[in-house]
């Protein structure tokens, strides 16, 4: 089979020749219709992520070992399947979830995965979806997608479930005021999720006005540009003084957390999800004494996944696709997406 | 009546004749036998909080007034009572909730007035119990204390219940590792009630090994010197190299902070109680992709306050009071507790 | 003042004159401009409830005392204000919140009023909303209504806040299946709630067709007609033979809830709302084994109300407002009512 | 291998000759040290359960198949293993949780196997732990014990995980007064976890003096004799006038049930765990006046497991064994549980 590999930090992805996997057991094979290229996957490609003071966290210090074939938002076909298999058949259509865990650590016990201690994420630390096929271990990090298409099916199993997780972890309630700082694929789902399911008033912060129109179509009440106003005092007065009951910062860079910080009311949880990097000075006394929460939000469970593609099919919420690859256009597609050039989800088609 | 009051910050309390309140409505009088003298008012004295890169945080910019009468651990018996006072009878023992908001936030319609939009609490924004008297604004606030002594019970409304609200903010389990940072009285405390209340593991860390030997006694199952080895090393060789499930920190500095962050396992939740203050530079891609949570813990709430009444009447839990104090003496107890030179609880007999 | 009063049970209501109540400390006098007509008002008419074997539950067993001014779902405007009330001023538009405790048990100390040990319900255990002025005990319990007219805004203190409580009680989730049986006023508003703040899928089950005509508009995703099909088998056919996650039942009658205990799903939460009454002979092994869950649900909280407001003022819910009366015309609404010829909901307008 | 098998109902189990299974993939074969008689056994050996009306409700309609080898308490050491399995090699001395689920209904998804749709229990719906051998589908199921011996560690996976849930769907906290009816094995361990893990006020109700001075050193604050003194009259003495917070009934037979009913304060829960069955007259019209929570309760988590494993290896609760039986006493062991001769835990030592 054909793979779209990362085989040296920052160069072009190279397309191999890889031997097809034999899936024994409980494992699967998963002929690849769609791959999701996700903004992780630049950071993989980089090599690391921008850490405190100028530093370089590496991935191979993370674990990642390359050469990689990366791509953990995986749709497609079920194909050939180990001899314990249950409850799939062959061509089944389904959505995979990427995010598995080693299995016995508490996070895993209760079904989070994604927080496992150990991780084994596929297209991070096992080889993902950019190519023809894909081995998931076992049938059960498969989910049915029903009448849904592989490519709007794909970003549900990490933009989507990202921006799920995020919103929950907001607990915010039909009287809040939350602030969803960037309104790229992930702010604008998270948009639509938090009107779908929470009730509560949406505030999008971005700093282009083109996004800002897109969010107000994909649930945002109000829209702030803080590039062209000062965005804590925007916040301010939309809150009638108050401050924000949440924020989700899907950039978590330092100049966006550092407004994050200022726009609080009191109680409030600062969900950060974005992989942008660098460092906080954070007021230690003004955690307790305005009881503050700054919640680090990696993806989603199983059932978060299984819970979006319920909502997806039922036309509650509706993933974004915007561009399609093919297999050796995975280094344009990546490129592409660094650059900015890409609104909503590119999707690769092996 | 008389009452010790802070007039200029910094210098000495002056015990001076004021008139005393009369309750009207649903306001009750109450005689006080025992004052708690609490860290937070060594704060009030010296005017303010330290707050990021050498600055200064100032009471009077949070809406403190001076002269002002300190002392929020308040017990006594009811003494007069407004007219629309219901359930109480004059000379009952009682213990006062001093973390009164204004009862029209979101906090208050679900009784955390602790966490108020516009608190008023006694002792800090409203005159306290370092006095004869002390006017409770409603009978709502105060709670019986059955067999136990007034001495005993003051604690339980600010040291007790802030250990409580921070064990609460953790979410340990049974299986978990909790690291406890400080043995003073609300580190001891916090020994007791997750040793009554969680069935977690508990390590105990602190620079003075007197007070480990007490928090040995508190509860603590395991114990750090951090002054005489290496505490992150520690941390991981007694949690099986997996770092801990959860931290309270009852200092909230900056050194101690950064070794915190050395020792959290993936999803650990972080629980800032001190007022110390400083600086941390916080790492921001390091909290999505190990899901941490950092949590500002501030006191407890009135439905706390009565459960913890009920463990220490019942013996579960035992707060410890050291050194007892006349009214003319307050200066004295705060110079001596900022001296590090109670262990337990210092009390004003007024 | 007048009131519609009852004065003796299953008689017609008389009009009285009363002394205007004139408030003082936190207390505030209402003018009313609307009062919801609600079906447990019929139930204080007729003087009790359906218990089991034929045994009668009398209202006056439960601390009821007549003459009575029923009406617990209260609008108008804010007339006169006893000296301690703070942040309304004369001629506030507010809604009431009727469903108001002794304020000292658990249940008032977390906010949640409606479900005290000794309630003081306005309309139940004192004079409430069928008259031109009602005295309500403190202006913590009265909520602004922004630019809502007091019409719409009546129901959401009782229809649609028991709405709002019966669907949180259900804990859905987008990949549940909830059966809402019932689609008079309370049902549709929580298949409007339901629709608002969950994802799950709503499958509505009434008698009559055309209610369940006006569900399908309210959100159900699915209508059975229980007299025109067997509805145990729909819902296990709609739910690919697995059963409802949870069901609402708004009728609460021995064959309704008897039916309900066919559908469930094993983990299934069965909310209990109606007061229609009787009882139910419940399989005590099915409870564990099944791991069911029987559910009572009363009204809601006042933060819970305030949520509805929120929701209602933007649009996301809208409460039905189908009639409207004259105080002298108080008996003939809770005739039309008890003889279900009020779709939406009645109001009196004194 | 020997294993000691149910082939007729109410017929003597008879010990049979059959291949010592060969585990591949991740199963592994344990090694059985000690498999615990549990009261639910007797279920298996009778064909069912008492339901409404005098009517049998049958284990084979439920899915149970015979001849059966029942034992769903096993503790061992690793024995062989499939080529998949990870974390644990031969001798390793094992816990297993019997509670397995197929893994991909919404339970299963997240960590509650043991409320799984289409439950696999060892002992119930797959060959068990009365025999030499028992084989387990995945190394997931196997927990590490520490220092503990099997026979002590047993009883962890049914008796005590059982009590452990129905002791957190109380949902009681330190100043709750909890009722818990029936202090044989399992009563008297959630008397102990209660103790440990709440700081609620506990009291015992039974009809044996024996076992209530058992109760009172396992915990229980205060004790009833339901057969000596009005047991409704007594809790509502004890508690104020006011009901319990809490009932946890381990007989759940209709004469318990009834008076759990009438001893209950508004908002109560009333966890239903034993098997005893009957039918209640549920009145319906009460659920939603009062609050009540009718909770089915069935034995517990994975993590459950691992957590009361923490907490007897420290010596926080301790499970009680009496009597230890051979493979070819199952019979004998069973009749013993049967006639109420077995205090604590009778054990299989096969």
């Amino acid at each position: 089979m054909e793979a779209a590999r990362i085989v040296k930090i920052n160069e072009p992805l190279e397309v191999q020749k890889l031997e097809t996997p034999k899936p024994k057991g409980s494992q699967v094979l998963i002929k690849v219709q769609s791959a999701g290229v996700c903004h992780s996957d630049i950071h993989l490609w980089e090599g690391g992520y921008q850490g405190v003071a100028g530093q370089f966290m590496k991935t191979t210090d993370r674990g990642v070992k390359y050469p990689l074939t990366p791509g953990h938002e995986i749709a497609g076909v079920v194909d050939t399947m180990g001899e314990d298999v249950e409850g799939f058949a062959k061509n089944d259509k389904v959505l995979v979830f990427p995010w598995i865990g080693e299995g016995l650590c508490p996070a895993c016990r209760i079904g989070e995965e994604n927080l496992c201690d150990k991780p084994r994420s596929l297209g991070v630390y096992n080889d993902g979806g950019y190519a023809e096929y894909v081995l998931v271990p076992s049938y059960k990090y498969l989910a049915r997608i029903g009448d849904m298409d592989t490519d709007t099916s794909a970003p549900l199993s990490c933009s989507a479930l990202t921006a799920y997780g995020a919103v929950k972890n907001t607990s915010i309630k039909p009287s809040d005021n939350v602030v969803i700082v960037g309104a790229g694929g992930l702010g604008l789902m998270a948009m639509q999720i938090a009107k779908a399911v929470t009730g509560a008033r949406i505030i999008a912060m971005d700093v282009n006005d083109d996004k800002l129109q897109v969010a107000k179509q994909s649930g945002a009440d109000l829209t702030i540009n803080s590039k062209k106003e000062d965005a804590v005092k925007a916040v301010m007065e939309l809150t009638g003084n108050l401050g924000a009951d949440a924020v989700i910062d899907f950039v978590n860079a330092t100049n966006t957390v550092e407004i994050d910080m200022q726009i609080l009311r009191r109680r409030a949880r600062v969900v950060l999800v974005g992989l942008f990097g660098g460092a906080l000075q954070l007021n230690l006394v003004t955690m307790p004494t305005r009881a503050y929460k700054l919640i680090g939000s990696y993806t989603g469970s199983m059932t978060d996944m299984i819970e979006l593609i319920s909502l997806a099919n039922r036309g509650v919420i509706k993933p974004l696709v915007s561009n399609r690859f093919k297999l050796n256009q995975a280094t344009e597609a990546l490129s592409m997406l660094k650059q900015g050039k890409i609104i909503g989800r590119g999707i690769i088609n092996p």
